[in-house]
């Protein structure tokens, strides 16, 4: 329980890390608690010890008996409470909250559909897992509801940018090409990833190319590499380049 | 106390009024309540029912010894608990949480400093009060932060928006301005009253009109209609309309 004058819960003012915990091993940790530390500095918030952060991961792991599972850590750290209406207090005491939930493999390809929520580069928050996650819901649900599983969101000037829950890649030329951060794009930890280890474009891009691409993926930190099947009314075909993704991603975790 | 679940905390996934009691009389109670309601059909939640939020909030002001004050009714309405990351459970549970703390009548001049955050008029959160908020909480800081009191925040395509946390209006040639709502603007309790009965006019206007406008205001149910004397370098006056403005709340709440 946490108490209801917390800034994140009132305002949406914090961030969050979600962490692959793979049979208690915990993916990736460092790139988490890096970019943690780089959205607190954005919001102007102290950051957690990654120390700290890792103790109670590993606690809610065992705690909920998922020391040997394929489990979602999510890290939650607050602004905390205090402050008035919007001003934070002078000195903010964060809240952290971490909790852990089993999560699936899911690698079978997704269905996407372009939503009208677009992403707002000019917001720090498009680049950042904050507290502040609503457009990204309602991105989703618009997905569901055309019969897609995933959104594909816009930037407000119409670049594509990345999923609601994931980053966006795909391949033309035998090349592989994502957003570049600031067409208001999630800083993801898999997409860092590939562009070191598969040197992938990171560009400013209309949707055409995702219609005339030859391939397109997702990336996260729990679904790894996930082909996509079809684009509002085109279907997607596989490549080999995402197995190569894929495997790139599997040598990592 | 919410449970650490709870979707509003987690991503920003519900909505909320601040509502002004004066001597344990609810302001614009019904306003407030319809406008609750218009934001849950936008995001897919079922809405309180407005006694029960009534009885709340009565009990929030009775508790905190507030029932002969002036005094802020927050009355906040989260997705609840449950579902799947973004995708919320089949049947949403809704949690409803209602608060009061004391509140200043504050009328002095408020010096503005236009924020590099900018709205985003594709995402319905930029017309409602959502939890997610954070964009809000950055532009005021960055407005603190330049010596000013409150942020003036644009569209993404660059027209004049709203403030940080109220509505803003303009006087020129005798006449009020307000932005249109499709400028990203949230839909403000004492912005529609004035445009009710003052006949301001909805317009998508570039920054250089708050320039060369005759006085700039701002209004929301906790200060009501607050004049400007400054945005970013300029000075700005004080107008007779502004006085009008502030007697037309006045006989409302």
């Amino acid at each position: 329980m946490i108490p209801m004058d917390d800034r994140g819960l009132l305002l949406g003012d914090g961030l969050f890390e979600t962490v692959l915990a793979k049979a208690g091993e915990l993916m990736l940790w460092d790139r988490h608690m890096d970019r943690l530390a780089r959205g607190c500095a954005a919001l102007g918030l102290p950051a957690p010890a990654p120390s700290t952060c890792e103790t109670q991961a590993r606690e809610a792991l065992t705690a909920g008996g998922l020391a040997d599972q394929r489990a979602a850590v999510r890290v939650t750290w607050t602004a905390g409470s205090g402050g008035r209406g919007l001003d934070r207090p002078e000195a903010p005491s964060p809240r952290l909250i971490v909790g852990a939930v089993q999560t699936p493999l899911l690698s079978s390809p997704v269905r996407l559909a372009t939503s009208t929520v677009r992403r707002n580069p000019s917001s720090p928050t498009s680049r950042l897992k904050t507290l502040a996650y609503l457009d990204q819901v309602m991105a989703r649900s618009q997905a569901r509801a055309a019969g897609a599983d995933e959104a594909v969101m816009l930037s407000t000037d119409g670049r594509v940018a990345c999923a609601a829950a994931a980053n966006l890649f795909w391949i033309e030329g035998r090349e592989l090409f994502t957003p570049s951060l600031d067409c208001g794009v999630l800083d993801g930890t898999i997409r860092g990833l590939l562009i070191e280890r598969l040197g992938a474009h990171e560009v400013a891009a209309d949707p055409e190319v995702l219609a005339r691409a030859e391939a397109v993926f997702l990336t996260s930190s729990l679904i790894g590499v996930r082909p996509a099947s079809a684009l509002d009314s085109a279907a997607l075909a596989d490549h080999p380049l995402i197995a190569r993704a894929r495997a790139a991603v599997a040598e990592a975790i």
